[in-house]
């Protein structure tokens, strides 16, 4: 993990400086359950954001879309229980309402918010309760509602996701927070996940958003539950520079720092969200090496991560080397399979394209683990790549033969 | 169905004249289960083929595609218990000692027999067993051979599959018959299925490569159980000609009516192994209208079939407008969502990318289905498409957290 270069911190988004936050309930969802939560910076934000790139889009990242990247953002309203999906123009008039609402209330000016929503789709906010929901988000802002904000996103995760680390610039300390929620519709391209980063580290437009993509890129987009896309993910980074004076000029070295310690941060939260994967049992964790080039292992990994076979197999703890073989030679890409190896673990099954002999009692050890690594070399190229799945059980199908979509 | 201009017949891969087939057990599975097919023809027939399109190809498939499309082939001999792939170079000896085997029982030349495998990924044959096998499936084909046939290819399947059909062409009947298995790994690309086509029908190298491919796109690449391609996908047709006499010449309104009568009977194939997917209690036929172009309407059926999310939505039973619409966006078409429709049956439940009002109870009558029909209009062009699927179970993990690979 390399933390000597970083230290991880409490408080999620409220981490870096002059970050508030607050997390109420609104009756969204049913109960007392949080269901609605803000971030807030004190002070004008750069921020970039990266969005699903499902053809259907929920009217919350339509809007918020045309707002990223901006480089005076102030707050995010976040919403779960509903995610404002195939809402039409009424949708789009609540999300609107929204941001206005935000903005209003804490005196900024249009264009100055941002919004997510979560949940269910095909359904309409009740925009009453919402509109209330903000007024009391609002007057909770705090230093340490970071933990209420987390919770407020929640949809069907079991626990709430935060990190934070400080890294040491110029002196000074710069801190990354931030929280995300899954966790059924977990895909590359990013499924209903949403992610708000916080730092108080001074970063201009296009150095903003190029970090988030990339950081995105090898983290929230190498994760797979189901194989779903949703309609509404969202990953969204504020960056203040409130850690640093103006004249600072921060260097090569020091910007490296920064992009390690965000991609720790995205690392370890997708990894957060595939251990709390709906119905999961097991966390996989596949390694692609070989590929003719980095894509072909990232369509290769991705074809394994989302085979139901190759899933159930692992919740089974059956061997599964053919079911592996034939995802990966399922994946629109080219190899040999005469130079096929697979591993698990360290233990090579498949050899040259051919099953090997192997230790049975061993591996069927390996197979009972929580955490299992399988390497699939395609002794083709250079080209590796890694992606985290789960296994497929009964219990997935349990929570969503019975979960409102 | 229009089955007035061909008739429905018996017989299966039998009923087209001067073929002979039968079904052994050889010991290769369990117990006394058949699981050694062999389809013979008295006559040189013209073989067509297609093959799955995995990187990963098991030994008889190799073997096999070098041999067609070819213009004397006899006869065919398949196994069900072991797939012989992940089997290296013993692999290749195997299949090729199975086709030598066949063709020095029956006086052939080599290059006369096919060959076909399905079960087990990463086991050997055992070929002492295999090789008796042929000689008792040699000793016992017949012209009633046909049901000892389809229930020797079987794998997961719980019932065999075969139909035959005739029609009539220049006064002589012509006839088709065919028999296929499933039933996991049921996928475009075609998975774990193997079918053999037989037919009396005089046809020439590429006309018969040419209808079969385009048979097989529009039945066996349109249907879905778990989204898994497999390493042994084969169909293959052969047609000996011996309905009609050398010098009949058939017209292009007969070709048609041939073309007609094969895709019915792979359709209908098509249908019974999404029917018999393993652990699946629903069958759900999706219908993609105004794609931008055909092969987007695929894409977005496809999309769709393959979703978890919309498949356990329909094994509960439950609402799932809004999973439907995000498999819809997910594929990597183009289309407008403030144009997107979705019906179930013929109710619409989306319109114009906004949720309707609808009669629930409708609804839930509709779902309570064993067969349910959806159409997604994505308002963006004239192309279409269909795709058949099932339902998510957890039937479906039990199965294939149990079954060895």
């Amino acid at each position: 993990m390399r933390l000597e270069r970083f230290e991880r911190i409490m408080g999620g988004v409220c981490a870096p400086n002059d970050f508030l936050a607050s997390g109420v309930s609104c009756g969204i969802k049913d109960g007392e359950k949080l269901d609605l939560a803000l971030v807030y910076s004190e002070t004008p934000s750069v921020a970039a954001g990266v969005f699903t790139t499902n053809n259907v889009k929920a009217a919350p990242v339509l809007l918020t879309r045309e707002r990223v990247p901006g480089s005076a953002v102030r707050t995010v309203v976040i919403n779960s229980g509903c995610a404002n999906a195939l809402t039409g123009k009424k949708g789009m008039e609540d999300a609107a309402e929204m941001v206005r609402t935000v903005e209003d209330l804490l005196g900024l000016v249009e264009g100055q918010a941002l919004v997510c929503s979560t949940g269910h789709i095909s359904e309409y906010l009740p925009m009453e309760n919402v509109v209330k929901g903000i007024e009391r988000g609002v007057s909770e802002l705090s230093p340490g509602g970071n933990s209420d904000a987390a919770k407020a996103i929640m949809t069907t995760d079991t626990y709430p996701k935060e990190l934070a680390v400080e890294i040491e610039i110029g002196g000074e300390m710069v801190r990354l927070g931030a929280m995300a929620k899954g966790s059924g519709m977990i895909h590359p391209g990013m499924a209903t996940l949403i992610s708000i980063i916080t730092t108080d580290m001074p970063l201009v437009l296009d150095e903003a958003q190029d970090l988030l993509k990339k950081a995105v890129e090898w983290s929230f987009n190498r994760i797979s539950v189901d194989g779903a896309q949703s309609t509404n993910d969202t990953v969204l980074m504020l960056a203040n520079g409130a850690a640093l004076t103006d004249d600072y000029e921060v260097s090569g070295e020091e910007k490296e720092l920064f992009f390690e310690a965000l991609c720790w941060l995205t690392g370890n939260l997708a990894m957060a969200l595939v251990k709390d994967g709906e119905g999961a049992a097991k966390h996989i964790r596949i390694v692609v090496n070989g590929a003719v080039d980095d894509r072909s292992a990232v369509e290769a990994a991705r074809a394994i991560a989302n085979s139901n076979l190759v899933k159930s197999a692992f919740h089974g703890e059956i061997p599964g080397w053919g079911r592996i073989a034939a995802a990966a030679g399922s994946a629109d890409i080219e190899f040999d399979q005469d130079n096929l190896d697979i591993y698990i673990g360290e233990n090579k099954v498949v050899s040259g394209g051919e099953v090997s002999s192997y230790d049975s009692g061993v591996i069927a050890r390996m197979l009972a683990r929580d955490e299992i690594e399988i390497t699939v070399d395609l002794g083709s190229g250079g080209g590796s790549a890694y992606f985290l799945t789960t296994d497929l059980s009964e219990k997935y199908i349990k929570i969503n033969a019975s979960e409102k979509s």
